[in-house]
């Protein structure tokens, strides 16, 4: 500190924010309804360091197929390698493991916390995010996946997004019954075809028929290579993904229906696909066991949503995936109006305990992107993001009777009224009520000499003050009307600031 | 996942803790508590990211006397060195200094977080710990740490500990003014006078001026080194530090006397020491003007109490430093009963902002130990540490019936029950219901195959039938009785566990 020629510049490293009291409040309220209906769903609690064991962490990201991806890594005293959590799933199997003997079996859980990617950050992608996580763990049955997804349709109803979402449900085991089927084999060409299938939305089948072919040229020119599939092979997987499988329309289905449900429809055709493909088959009984819940339980395809080209990562899961995509429209970079799509997902993950027990350990289990979520809430106007309303600022008019003052900021406080001294060493009049509007602040109170001899104090209401001030131009005017100030005795300043906070 | 031989042990690294769903609901319940007394105060929320760069960063750690005291830094994929914020001060002077020019002056904050210290953990030592702090940058006067002192006391009041805390305040000022009047002038020496000094409490006077000179030898035999001041020196320090300085009672104060409080006793008659010493004269000014505003706003030396002997770090302080210290006795590790002690403090550190900026920077704040805390409330019973609630269980009695099962976790929930059904592949009824206790369940509901055909459901009151069990040894009695349990018709699900649950 002594060194007064080199300065630090106070900065942040690149990927990484500060938070403001309107995102702080905002997002706490938002956090607080999606905790309210875990815990309806029974789920608790439950909170692991930011730190592991790189060895215990392993490296299972979600998204492998990224460049880049990485943790955060460093060495502690002893030399011992540990990691920044890059997410709450993998800590999550290493508590279950370490407690395994006297959890509950299932055991239900939810954690809410910063999770760290040592990766490139670019817009909206930062390298500190929160993210808001619920996972079953010991439970086999798709009835676990079933009910993640319900839930997560809830969390998006209790937020106001009704009717704004869809949650799409798909597995892997399906997936890779028709790549199988296809006879797609290197691990190249299989990512190749899932990227390919993830577009469905973007570009369309007629998009996705090329990417699973020679490639796409985009309106600009730019091409991607595609999976360099022969014709048949695509013909399998686009089969698979629409076509005669196509998703009914909910509203159209016939009252005298045998089926009850649109998904029930949809699941119907496509069990009569593949049949020699036991994995395909498999995974279309697991999703007719969720569709069955999602119907006894009320869910329409318009919130749960059985879907073929869901994704979802790639190493990771072992079953049903799902994924919340928030179907309004905004304006991309470009200006064009796209989807604002996922806000968070997640699937079964049969594997990742097992890296510490022998017995297989089924788990399932959701994650939702904080931030992201909170700028959809942002969008449509669901969440308030308004600065908090500031405190009452008793102006310190002469440095000597502070003692006065503070006795007049700790009786509105006792009276649980938000206010304070003001404490900056400016003795201007003007600068300390600039201070109070930047604040926020509803009122000042005003003591000075002559009012202190008479026993009175001076109010100014700052709200009523700046609604007035907009109809006056003229200067002199302003002071001679003084507008929202007024008298009170000293004794009636906490009943008169009740008052005007009532106002 | 695939190579089966090497399991991995699941641990934490050394000094990290997981938390419980009952750690959590605590400490939630008195971060609020806190949150809303500076809230009052009128301070506003802001969040730093964990890592911030090393270089920002700085190393002010405030006990940089204790070995080993380092952080934890990491570089990412560009090189940056980045660390883990030890501490929630080093980043709120970055925060001020980069937003400088927008943010209100002074500027009142709070914010909580976890923060890290890369030393060797001991017993309720961590390497991951949550503070709670409040600052008000750019204010100079010692009205801004009067405020934090009050604050401090205001929170510990509402949280129950009024009459069990005492918050003491002291002034670096009037420390370095002691140890320059009585010559202490190597670094050395000064750390160990105000190790000594620190120690008033825990050995008293004689214990003090032992650890001044030569040293001191324990009950145990061990012999600690004192600072090794000759004769006149001891007297100087024990001096400023009691004698005829040593706090008046409170409750003996004279109703006539000229003085409204034993701190103002206090300090009138510390002020007429070192009179040749600007730098003692300056720091018992600012405990002056502290001490009018104490009161002034009625916090009596019960409260808040001006007390020599509080030292509080070493590198970073500038001016008045403050402790909250909880007086209630607890039994150390050696069974030996002492105060409970510190759980947080502060003080003026005008120096930090300058780093990143030419002109001063006055700042003063102080940080809450929540851990500590929490564990202090739990000891005196102001902080319930009680399992939540669990939900209503639906077993499975029948496989197949899964969406029928899952139709009444629907219905209770959207009653607002706490419900799930049971997820685990056991078809054992005594284990459902085993998971169903565990879980804190406060009923079962059971439909097999024969009331399924009768449209009636069996529910369990768990809470009633615990009670009841503890009467009955027997266990043909036990089926015969079947205690708690009751039959409802289908229809009456939600109506039936809202009555159970009322009672």
């Amino acid at each position: 500190m002594t060194e007064k020629t080199k300065l630090i510049n106070p900065r942040l490293p690149r990927g990484f924010e500060d938070r403001t009291p309107g995102d702080i409040a905002a997002v706490g309220q938002m956090i607080e309804t999606i905790r309210k209906v875990y815990e309806r769903y029974g789920f608790d609690p439950v909170e692991t360091p930011l730190l592991e064991l790189t060895e215990t962490l392993g490296k299972f990201l979600p998204d492998t197929d990224r460049p880049n991806a990485g943790v955060f890594s460093l060495q502690d005293d002893d030399e011992q390698w540990m990691s920044l959590r890059y997410d709450l799933t993998a800590p999550l199997a290493r508590y279950f493991a370490e407690n395994f003997e006297t959890l509950p079996k299932p055991y239900r859980s939810y954690r809410q916390g910063y999770v760290f990617r040592n990766e490139k950050p670019g817009p909206g992608r930062f390298r500190q995010f929160m993210q808001f996580d619920a996972d079953t763990v010991g439970a086999p049955g798709a009835e676990a996946d079933a009910e993640m997804c319900m839930m997560m349709a809830d969390v998006m109803d209790a937020l106001g997004l009704g009717g704004k979402y869809v949650v799409r449900v798909n597995n892997r085991k399906v997936l890779d019954g028709v790549l199988e089927a296809a006879g797609v084999t290197s691990d190249e060409q299989k990512l190749a075809v899932l990227r390919a299938v993830d577009k469905l939305d973007k570009f369309g089948p007629e998009g996705v028929k090329l990417l699973l072919g020679a490639g796409r040229k985009d309106e600009s020119g730019d091409f991607t290579k595609g999976a360099g599939l022969d014709e048949a092979q695509v013909a399998t997987i686009v089969r698979a993904m629409e076509g005669e499988f196509a998703q009914p329309d909910e509203a159209k289905l016939v009252l005298d229906s045998p089926y009850r449900s649109a998904n029930e429809i949809y699941v119907s055709n496509r069990r009569q696909f593949l049949l020699d493909s036991p994995l395909y088959r498999e995974g279309m009984e697991e999703l007719d066991t969720m569709r069955k819940l999602f119907d006894a339980a009320g869910y329409t395809a318009d919130k749960i949503k059985i879907d073929p080209s869901v994704v979802r990562g790639l190493e990771y899961y072992t079953g049903p995936v799902f994924e919340i995509e928030l179907t309004f429209k905004v304006q991309n970079e470009k200006g064009q109006d796209v989807v604002f799509g996922s806000v968070g997902g997640g699937g079964r993950y049969d594997g990742l305990v097992s890296r510490f027990r022998r017995e297989p350990v089924p788990a399932t289990g959701f994650s939702i992107g904080v931030s992201r979520l909170a700028n959809a809430l942002k969008l449509t106007g669901n969440l308030g993001s308004k600065e908090p309303i500031g405190p009452v600022v008793v102006l310190v008019m002469d440095k000597d009777q502070t003692a006065r003052y503070q006795a007049m900021v700790s009786e509105l406080r006792k009276a649980g009224i938000r206010a304070e001294m003001f404490l900056g060493s400016t003795k201007n009049f003007g600068k300390q009520v600039s201070y109070a509007d930047k604040r926020n602040a509803p009122a000042v109170v005003i003591e000075g000499s002559q009012e202190r001899e008479q026993g009175i104090l001076q109010i100014k209401d700052l709200v009523v003050g700046k609604q007035a001030a907009e109809g006056i131009t003229d200067n002199a005017e302003w002071k001679a009307a003084r507008p929202g100030q007024f008298e009170v005795k000293r004794e009636e300043l906490v009943s008169a600031i009740q008052k005007l906070l009532s106002e």
